[in-house]
C-alpha cells in the first residue's frame, strides 16, 4: 500500500473548497499539494489557509507537474470532460464531481481516454457514502426487506438557485435528480429501463426562460421487474428534505428523519425538532467520506465503488428523463445507449 | 332540530355492518329501524345483536317503508345507481359507499335523480372525517404553510384483494386511489386539471388477466397551479399505509406515522413500534365521524359537507386515471366531463 | 348474562358528566335511570340534556330506589366512605372514582362493608383502559422486554390546580402519583415494598400554606426485587404529559408520546405536532373503557379487573409517600398496613 | 495564535488511543510528539500506527521532555492526581479524562499545584461537546423554554463493567452520575446544592461485594430553587441510553432519540431503528470536538470551557451522593466543600 497519494483541487467553489480542507487536514494518507483556481488570488487564499505549498490559475500547471498523482476536478461541469481527459492524458486518477459531462457523447469519449491511460476515476456520488444510505444498502442485502419491488425518492432543496446558475444546470433532471437516479441504481441493485417524466413550473417563473421546471416527477421501471418514482423540487422553503424508501416484499425501509440537532423543544405550541437547513449540514460527512474513499483506493491500488460508468449511466438516465419531460412520451434507455450497451448487462 | 332520524342499512357485508353498528349504539339521534341484505339470513341476524326491530332480503320493502328517513347503501358499486335513483324516488335520503357509481353516465343520473327529489346524498370518503385530515385542513386553511404547491399521497394495502374482487372493483384507480383523489380536492382546495398515470404488475401476475396494476403513480395538476403526485399499491406487506403531504409556500404538512398502538419497544434488535395492520384499525373512527356527520345534516337540514357532486367529480378524476394509463396520455379533465362543465366552475 | 344495568351516576362535575353521557349513549347494556347532584338545577339539566328520567339532589334517593342496580360515585373524595358504604348496605353495585377513600381506616371500613353486603366495586384507574398500558401489559406478559426490573414514571400536569383543590385534594402524592403508583404495580406484577419521596415547590409558592409541593419524586422498591422511580408535576406549562416506562432484562418499553394529531408541520422553525392539552384528549377512551368493563362485568356477573383493594393499596402507598416526604425517611410498606397484611400476599 | 501545540498522551487505553489518533490525524494545530503507556509494547505500537516519533513506557520521559507543552492524561483514575501534579510542576498543560481525582482533598492539592504553575486544565466531560448538547445549551440561553425549572437525567449503560473494574471505579456515583452532575450544572446554569440518593442491585450481584449498585437515583436541588432527578444504570441491555430533559417555565427540552442509523424498516414485526449500541458510537464526535477545543484554547491562551473546578465540583457532588446512599440522608454540598466555599459563589 502507497503511503501517500500527492492531489491536487482544481476549481474552488464551495465543493472545491470542502475537498481540498478535507485533504489537507482530515484525510490520512492523502496529501494536497496544489490547489487551482481561475478567480484572481483564490488559490493563493485557499493555500495560505491550507498550508498548501503550491497554487495557480492554470490547470496546465497542475496537468504538467509529475508530481501530482490525482486531481479533483470541481471546476463547472461544462469544463469537466476536457478536465478528465487532460488528467487522464497525464497519467492522473480523477476525482469529478458530479455530473460526469453535460452530454453523452462527451461521457463516452472521456471513458475512452480514461480507459486507454488506465487511470482510475470515480464520480461525485456521495449519498453512496452517507451512513444511512450505506446502512440502508446493507439492510438490503441482509434480505431485511425481501426483494426490492419499489423506490421512492423524493429531493427537495429549500430554494431555487438564481437564474444565471439554472441557466447552465442543464435542468433539473440532470443537475438534481441525477443523485436520485444514481441512488435508485445503488438501492435496488437493477438497472433503469423506461422513464417518464413530468414537470411544473410553481414558484420560480423565471425558469420557463430556460425550459426547466421547479417540480418534477420521474416514474422509473427496472430492468429486474421493479418501478419507483422521484420527486425533485427547488421548493421546500423549510428545509433540504432528502428522502429514500425501497418497498419490498417483506418490507419497507425508510432513509431519512430530516432531523437536525437531537433536541426537542414542547411548548404550547407543539413539539419541534430543527431540520436539516442545506445540503452541508446534511452530507458533510459524506464528502469527507467519498475523499476517504478516493484516497484509500488509490493507495491500495483498488476501483473505487462508483466509477465513470456509474457517471455515464446517471446521465443517460438524466438525458431521457428531460427528454420525456420535453415530449410527453416514455423513453426506453436503449434509445439513448449510443454504443454502451455493454454498462446494462 | 330534529329529535330522530330513522335509517335503514343497505347490504350488511363488513362495512354495512360497522355503519349498522354505529347507528344502533354509538350515534345520538340515529334510529336503526330496517336492516337489508340479500344472504340467507344475514338480515335477520344482524337485527337480533343489534336490537333492529325490522330485517328484510329485499330493498323494495326499504323503498316502500314511509317510515324510514334515510338510507345507508353498502351494496355493490354495481347496484350503487339503482338504489340511490329507487331511495331518491321514494323520498330518502342517501348514504352511499364509494365510488357512487361505475360510470360516469349513471353519476349523472343519479346527481339528476337526486336534485329533482330534493333528497341529501352524503358520499363515503370518510377520510375527510379522520382527526388528522381533519386537523390538516384547519392547520392549511389557517395559513400555517402558506400557498398550497403540491400534493403527495400515498395509499398501500397490506395486500392484494382476491382476484373475483379485483375482477368487479373497476381497477385500482377507481377502486383505490379515488380515496386520494378526493382526499387532495379536500386539502388543496382546488379543482384536479390534468392526470397522467402510470402503473406496474409487480407482485400479483393474475391482474393481467383483469387489466389492473397493483402499483400505480397518478401525476395531477390543479386549476390553482398546484401539481402532486398520487402513488398507488397493493403490496404493502408490513401494514396498512396511508400518507397525506402539502408542501406550501412556507412549510409542509405531513399526516400519518402508521404509528398503530403508542408504545415503544426498544431490544437489541432496535426500537420498534407497531404498525396499524389494516383499514379498520385506521379509519374506526371516521366512519363513526362521517356518519355522525350525516346524521346531524339530516337532523338540522343541512347540507352533507361531502356530496353526489364530490363523488361524480371523484369518479372522473379516476376514470381520467385510468384511461391515461391505457393510452399513455396526459388526460385534461375537461376532456371527460359529460356535461358537467358546472362543477368545475 | 344481564340484558342490561341499571345505573345512576352521583355527582355530576367533569368526570361524573362523563360518565354520565357514556352511560347514556355509549354503552350497550347500561341504562341510565338517575343522575344526582347537591347543585341547584345541576341534575335536571345533565338529565334533559341526556334522556335520564329522574334526577335528585338527594343521594339517599338513589339509595332507597330498588330499581337501582349500580351507582357512580363521582363526589368530592371526602364523601367516597359514606357514599361507598350506604350503596353496598342498599345491595347496589359501586363504581367509585380514585381515591377509593382519604384515609386508610376508611378504607378499611368500605372495603369490609363492601364484602359484607356482597357487591362489587370498581376503582376509577381510568389509565389500565388506555390501549397503550393495556398493550404494554399485554407485551411484558408475552416475555418481549423479558424480566421487569425498573418503572419508570412521569406524570405532568400543564398547571396547577386552583389553592382550593389544592387544600381538599390530599396533596400531590395522594391526587396526582396515586395513577403511577397503580400503574406501577399493574405493569410491573408486584407489589410496593418500599417508598422514598423528595419533593419541592418550584413555581406554585401557595402550596407552602398547605404543605404540599408542585414537583415530586417517588423512588419504589418492589418485592420482586425490582424497583423505579415516579416524578410528579404540576408545571408542565408545554401540556399534558404522561409517560411510563419498564426496563426490563431483554429491552425496554415506553409508553406514550403526548403527539396530540397525527400531523407533522415543517417550517423554517422546524418540524413540529402538536402535544395532548390536558387530561380529557389523553384519556378519554379510557374513561369510556373503564365503564364499559365496569357494565360488562355487572351483566357478567364478573370481578372487575381493577377493585376496592387495588383502591386500599394505592391509598397506602401515596399515604407512605407522604409521610417519607414529611420525614426524610425511606417508609416500608409494611410500617403503614393497618391490619391489611394479607393484600400483599 | 501559535501554529501547534506540541502534546504527549499518557494511557493508551481505549479513550487515550481515541485522543492520540484525533490529535495525530483531525486536529489542526496539534501535534503529537510521544505516546507513553506501561504495558509492553503498547506504546511503540501506537507510535507506529499514528506516526509518532517518540514513544516510552515511562511518564517522567514526558514529563522532563521540555519539547512537550501539553500532556493528555487518560491513565487509571487513581494516578490522576500524581500525573496532573508532575505536569503542572513541569510546566506542562493538562487534558485529563474524568474524573479529576477519586478524592476531594486530591483535589485541592491538584488545583493548587495548577494555579501555582499558572498551567491549563480542561476535564473530559465531553457531553459538554455533543452537538445535541450545546444546541440544548443554545436554545435554553435563547430563552427557548424560559426559566429552568427542573434537570432530567437518564444515562444507561448497555451492561456493567466486570468486576475488576467496578472494584476501582469509585462507584456508579462517582464513575457513572457524575457525567450528569456535570451536564446538569452545565445546562442548569446552577449549583447544585443538596442531593438525596437511592440504590438498588437488581441485576449484577457481584456489587455487594463492592458496595456498589448497578441502578442508583440522585434528588438534586439547585441554589437557583431550581431541583432535579438523575437516574444511573448498568442494566440497558438494549443499547447506550442517555437522556437528558430541562423542563422550563415555559416548555421542556429533550435530549436524545437513541436512533443510531437515521433508516426506518417497517415488516410485519412493526417499524423499528437501530439504537445506538455503546458510547463509542454516541459520542465519538464529542471526543473529538473537546480536543479540538482544548488545543484552540491552548493556541490562542484562552481558559478552556471546561477545567479543574468543574472537576471539583462534580466530584464534590458525586461524593456527596455516594455518601447519601449510604447513610440515607440528604447531604447538603456545603456540608462536603473541604476548603473550597469559594466555588459555589
Amino acid at each position: 500500500m502507497k503511503e501517500t497519494i500527492r492531489c491536487a483541487v482544481l476549481g474552488l467553489g464551495r465543493l472545491g473548497y470542502w475537498h481540498a480542507e478535507n485533504l489537507a487536514t482530515r484525510i490520512k494518507g492523502a496529501q494536497l499539494v496544489c490547489v487551482a483556481d481561475p478567480l484572481d488570488g483564490q488559490a493563493e487564499k485557499v493555500a495560505g489557509e491550507l498550508g498548501v505549498k503550491q497554487w495557480t490559475k492554470d490547470p496546465s500547471f497542475v496537468f504538467n507537474n509529475p508530481d501530482i498523482e490525482a486531481v479533483i476536478i470541481a471546476t463547472p461541469t461544462s469544463t469537466h470532460a476536457e478536465m478528465i481527459k487532460e488528467a487522464a492524458q497525464n497519467g492522473k486518477h480523477v476525482f469529478v464531481e458530479k455530473p460526469l459531462t453535460q452530454h453523452i457523447e462527451e461521457a463516452d469519449e472521456v471513458i475512452a481516454t480514461i480507459q486507454k491511460h488506465h487511470v482510475m476515476c470515480q464520480v461525485g456520488f456521495m449519498r453512496r457514502f452517507d451512513s444511512a444510505y450505506a446502512e440502508a444498502k446493507r439492510r438490503i442485502l441482509a434480505g431485511d426487506i425481501g426483494q426490492s419491488l419499489y423506490f421512492k425518492g423524493v429531493s427537495r432543496d429549500p430554494g431555487s438557485p438564481p437564474p444565471e446558475f439554472i441557466k447552465n444546470s442543464g435542468g433539473i433532471f440532470l443537475d438534481m435528480a441525477i443523485h436520485d437516479y444514481d441512488i435508485a441504481r445503488f438501492l435496488m441493485g437493477a438497472e433503469i429501463e423506461s422513464v417518464s417524466s413530468q414537470g411544473s413550473i410553481l414558484l420560480n417563473t423565471f425558469m420557463e426562460e430556460y425550459k426547466d421546471v421547479d417540480q418534477a416527477l420521474t416514474y422509473i421501471t427496472f430492468d429486474s421487474g421493479a418501478a419507483g418514482d422521484i420527486e425533485s423540487s427547488r421548493n421546500a422553503s423549510y428545509g433540504y428534505d432528502i428522502r429514500g424508501e425501497v418497498v419490498g416484499t417483506e418490507g419497507t425501509l425508510v432513509i431519512g428523519s430530516l432531523k437536525y440537532h437531537d433536541v426537542q423543544i414542547l411548548t404550547t405550541n407543539g413539539s419541534t425538532h430543527d431540520i436539516v437547513p442545506a445540503f452541508p449540514q446534511r452530507f458533510q460527512d459524506s464528502y469527507l467520506h467519498e475523499m476517504t474513499h478516493f484516497i484509500d483506493c488509490l493507495r491500495k491500488g483498488e476501483k473505487p465503488s462508483v466509477t465513470e460508468m456509474d457517471g455515464k449511466i446517471a446521465l443517460e438516465i438524466a438525458t431521457a428523463a428531460k427528454k420525456s419531460f420535453e415530449t410527453g412520451n416514455r423513453i426506453f434507455l436503449t434509445q439513448v445507449q449510443y454504443g454502451s450497451a455493454q454498462i446494462f448487462k
